[in-house]
């Protein structure tokens, strides 16, 4: 039995902060999952891991979703477990090769609900390009698990041609939004029907394998990071950036975009637009001799005709993520605190 | 939207007998996995998938737990979580490479309790000398997921020397058993308390690689198929086997090892040994030439001191189990049907 001195989470219990991609969440991974499992691939903390097989590298993703309700304007739990693996793969450069999928499934469920699933899980695989090349299914007892959880893994194999990571960051660097941000989690929120509120629109949901692709097409020698911002959005993406690199985040925040519904709704449930998660967005740093090549090929391509400049790295504040406001004030952007928005994806 | 006139999967809703590993699972599994996912590599429906990359084969398994009780005498959640996909890849012929986890937390959960089960599971990584790469955590509200569920996803290289499948099976050849069958199962049911017995048993739980290693290194060229009979029992196993590969599987029952403490157990409860679930136990079909190999390497290894040969294959009778009683007579021996023992894993 070896010991683990490296232990730091001393939470007395789970939380739902700790699974909602902020400052709890972190502190989970960094105190608990790091020290105890602790390997090169799993301390870069990417969205994918890069393992070597026999000399090259594959890249690999795990993603559990517990979404509540299964299915939300503009997509569902199944379409979502795809979509999401592949674009952890994505945003680390790779292109996905194969899927798996695990279901966890609540006895009692209407056998077609389960198909309606499968169904969706189909479609964006083959939309995507990739097979569902196995998987598992358990089934627990009425009540446990809200119809189902899915989980995916994602095997893919990383572009030759990209260097990605929050090392090769660098001040002077630009920073890329593909589209409007908020879609997925307002959504999900207001399709609970716990709110007196109506708007309409839908999961971003989407596969970001041609987003990635045209920006590596574009830029890719000055390509340095890339993201998708999904729990803890956008604010807790360029945080964790902020502090693996050391750098400041600098945001320009009247060129982010959001949609009206989405920032009324932020309003009136007094939530940031930029800790909600997105689903169908891809966050970029880029080096500023490609920044315009870069947003060009982004609003090129199908679901990034939004795309937009939001932002740079610089020196200061390091360590830190500062939006500059519509009247040349300026305010700290922390990462998420707590969970205002569970069970999201 | 394509159709997909295949799916013959009809049943009004989720069972707990659909993932239980026996007829209800495989129903759900050809009547709407397969036609909607449909692929090569899922087609094979192997415990692991074979996929290609630039050429060369990789095997990849997932699997999920929610295994009641957490902590059994013998392991626990994590430790049969990181075993699991190992023996998933060690019967496919692949040595593992690499793990993600995904847990789904239940809120409340002590912090305890999860750093437990983190621990387990890196204790079970290292003794097979495999990394867990990454992962996901999500969380749940109280009262949902019994403390937590784990998936893991195993990927590993296939062994060049090997060609397993029920396509390589042929009459004549003989089974093997590592050791006795059924502690797992019947250690999960005593450890939930329902019942009014006690024994001395301890889960199987151990992963596979050195036996199936063993095997490989003294019969690979007549190694034909191997399997972990993990739900559904070493009953489910063989009846897969024996349709899909048309043949007759003949059992000599009395040289099934099986502790007299399981024996009675299922002798009380009216199940059968052979469809209990194991956690740490290998089936391989190997040509005759090589079976008294094979045995004696089985043997000789850690955890395979009681291997057996259990069986052989006949062309009668096609597609069904037959088991050979002590007194000469003989009984077909079916698939697990319904889900006696559920959360088992």
């Amino acid at each position: 039995m070896r010991t683990f001195p490296d232990i730091r989470f001393r939470d007395p219990q789970v939380e739902m902060a700790h699974g909602a991609g902020g400052k709890a969440t972190r502190r989970l991974i960094e105190g608990l999952f790091l020290p105890l499992l602790a390997n090169p691939a799993l301390a870069a903390l990417s969205d994918a891991a890069l393992v070597d097989l026999n000399g090259a590298p594959v890249a690999l993703t795990a993603d559990a979703f517990v979404v509540k309700p299964l299915r939300f304007p503009g997509g569902s739990i199944g379409e979502l477990a795809v979509n999401g693996t592949i674009n952890d793969l994505a945003v680390c450069g790779a292109r996905p090769v194969a899927l798996m999928a695990a279901f966890i499934l609540e006895a009692g469920l209407p056998g077609e609900a389960l198909q309606a699933e499968v169904t969706a899980m189909a479609e964006a695989a083959r939309r995507a390009g990739v097979s569902v090349a196995g998987g598992d299914t358990k089934v627990v007892e009425h009540g446990l698990a809200d119809g189902m959880y899915i989980t995916t893994f994602g095997f893919g194999l990383p572009d030759p041609r990209l260097r990605l990571g929050s090392h090769e960051v660098r001040p002077g660097d630009r920073i890329l939004l593909s589209g409007p941000i908020g879609d997925h989690g307002i959504t999900i929120l207001l399709a609970r029907g716990d709110l007196d509120l109506e708007a309409d629109l839908r999961s971003d949901t989407r596969p970001l394998t041609a987003l990635a692709d045209a920006l590596a097409e574009a830029a890719a020698p000055g390509l340095r990071w890339m993201r998708d911002p999904t729990r803890g959005g956008v604010a807790s993406a360029l945080n964790e950036l902020a502090a693996e690199t050391g750098r400041g985040v600098v945001l320009y925040e009247e060129e982010i975009p959001v949609r009206d519904e989405v920032r009324g709704a932020c309003e009136i449930l007094g939530l940031d637009p930029l800790h909600i998660a997105n689903e169908g967005q891809l966050l970029a740093v880029v080096d500023p001799a490609y920044a315009e090549a870069a947003l060009a090929a982004l609003r090129r391509s199908a679901g990034g005709e939004d795309a937009a400049l939001i932002g740079e790295i610089r020196e200061d504040p390091p360590r830190a993520v500062l939006a500059l406001t519509r009247y040349g004030g300026s305010r700290v952007v922390d990462m998420l605190v707590g969970d205002p928005l569970p069970r999201i994806c």
